[in-house]
């Protein structure tokens, strides 16, 4: 059995999925000194990889040996994704390895896999709280697109559950600041989700709804061309993430779908109560959540 | 009777009512060589725009000495006041002025100034789609805030009715270009409205609605503290706008009520829509949605 792998440089990390998350995970790593392994279905991933000096060995296969080198495994994958390759391949994978991940929610995953891990190895689970809009349309783009500034000023979230040893708490923290994060907090899985869901995906959410209500008119194409003429840039801000991943986030949403939707109908009671102001020429009420927005946004500027 | 003002340096421009976009127009005038009057309430904001030389002459009183002087008129005030001011003061604008205005919504304003005014006097309203969040607690602030550098990269647009004639809405057009607008579009009152509805006052009411879901929990000043911490760039982004003058903004969404009602509706339809494929696990409306917001958000990107 290893021993425990503190994250002293020497330490060899398995990255297994390599998206914009886990190959900008690659880079800050293997630039801090760490060897750096990969493991990722696209060929020319591996091959542009090795080529730039940022894994020292890598393959579009499970490949027993590399998954045996790794003091750490991260597992940058989807949730299905990375259920279904535990199941497949978990017996690979020698005692003292500590795996952690990169996905978004917690709640469907975190128990699950720390179910079905050989003995001796230890899931700690994190969420690297940043992102970029699509990058381009191949496996190639996307990991040209993944460097290591995306993690500055971001949170880093390590969510351990009451099977997880100090010892690897700690090491997932140490990770997150050596990715570069700007913070690092730990949360109970249930605060995570309940967190993600009104931060992140009912903002995603409500952002992918209101461009859907983009009327181009007879003329689509043209009609938004001229939308877009005459477009502020609060709607631009407030759309930026309407360019989305419809894979991913699909899967994410059903993944914490009580909790979303919970924010949801909270976020469409909020709404309505505008909606029915405005109908009633209630001025009062709308003046009254506008001032209630006004304190609790000052509270998010990022100097406060 | 004057000549048709057309906006060649030399000119007088009154403004009256300068707080954010006022002012911003009071200096970018004076730099550019105008000779510019302001009149608004706050005496402190004469003052100080005497001293920076912005105005050559101005009062917080209604002037008729500064009126019959202006070439140009801009009104920097609400819907509601500037109605009223009008209805007062009407009579002091001498034949020849050319007035324009800065408000944001145009169906319940401009017909009805365009009826209230002398014989000789035209009014051609325009928006300057500008602005900045709330940005200090006294009028003195507000002056300090307004720069012309908010006109950069924004629309200016002329809303001419059957009234107009081509020389008024030339010097409105001629007006944003001095202004350092980026780009200057022509629309009608209702295109107008229809399109300010969808990316201005939804947006906003979404953002507002948004930050009241909010839930700081028991202790909501920590609660909120510590969401804050937890936030990313895209809820930031998107609820930047959440802090909002609510004397205004109240106004701007009465005065536009039936076309804004018409918009929120179709926003609810739309997340409703996602939320309900969420509760039955309908993959493929989600990823559709998405799909969908992603190629429209597109012809948004600036460099398109």
């Amino acid at each position: 059995m290893k021993q425990f792998p503190y994250l002293i440089p020497d330490r060899t990390v398995l990255i297994v999925g390599m998206g914009l998350i886990g190959a900008a995970y690659a880079r800050a790593l293997s630039e801090t000194g760490y060897r750096v392994l990969g493991i990722t279905r696209s060929q020319e991933v591996i091959d542009a990889a090795l080529a730039d000096g940022v894994i020292a060995a890598g393959s579009s296969q499970v490949d027993a040996e590399l998954i045996a080198q790794a003091d750490i495994i991260v597992f940058g994958l989807y949730p299905a994704v990375l259920i279904e390759w535990l199941q497949q391949n978990a017996h690979l994978i020698a005692p003292g390895t500590v795996l952690t991940d990169v996905t978004g929610v917690k709640g469907c995953v975190v128990e699950q896999v720390q179910a079905m891990l050989p003995k001796g190895v230890e899931y700690i689970s994190a969420h690297p709280m940043a992102g970029r809009e699509l990058v381009g349309n191949s496996k190639l783009d996307v990991y040209r697109a993944a460097t290591p500034d995306m993690f500055r000023g971001a949170n880093y979230l390590v969510v351990p559950t009451d099977k997880n040893t100090p010892e690897a708490i700690c090491l997932c923290e140490q990770l997150g600041r050596i990715l570069g994060f700007a913070r690092v907090t730990r949360l109970s899985v249930e605060e995570h989700d309940r967190m993600i869901a009104y931060l992140s995906q009912l903002t995603h959410a409500i952002a992918v709804s209101l461009m859907c209500c983009a009327d181009g008119g007879a003329d689509e194409a043209d009609g938004l061309a001229r939308l877009a003429r005459l477009t502020g840039d609060s709607f631009r801000d407030l759309t930026r993430i309407a360019k989305i991943n419809d894979a991913m986030w699909s899967e994410l949403f059903l993944s914490n779908r009580d909790t979303l939707l919970e924010q949801m109908d909270i976020f469409i009671d909020r709404f309505t109560t505008m909606r029915d102001a405005l109908a009633e020429g209630d001025s009062e009420t709308m003046r009254e959540m506008m001032r209630s927005s006004t304190a609790r946004r000052r509270a998010f500027d990022k100097n406060s």
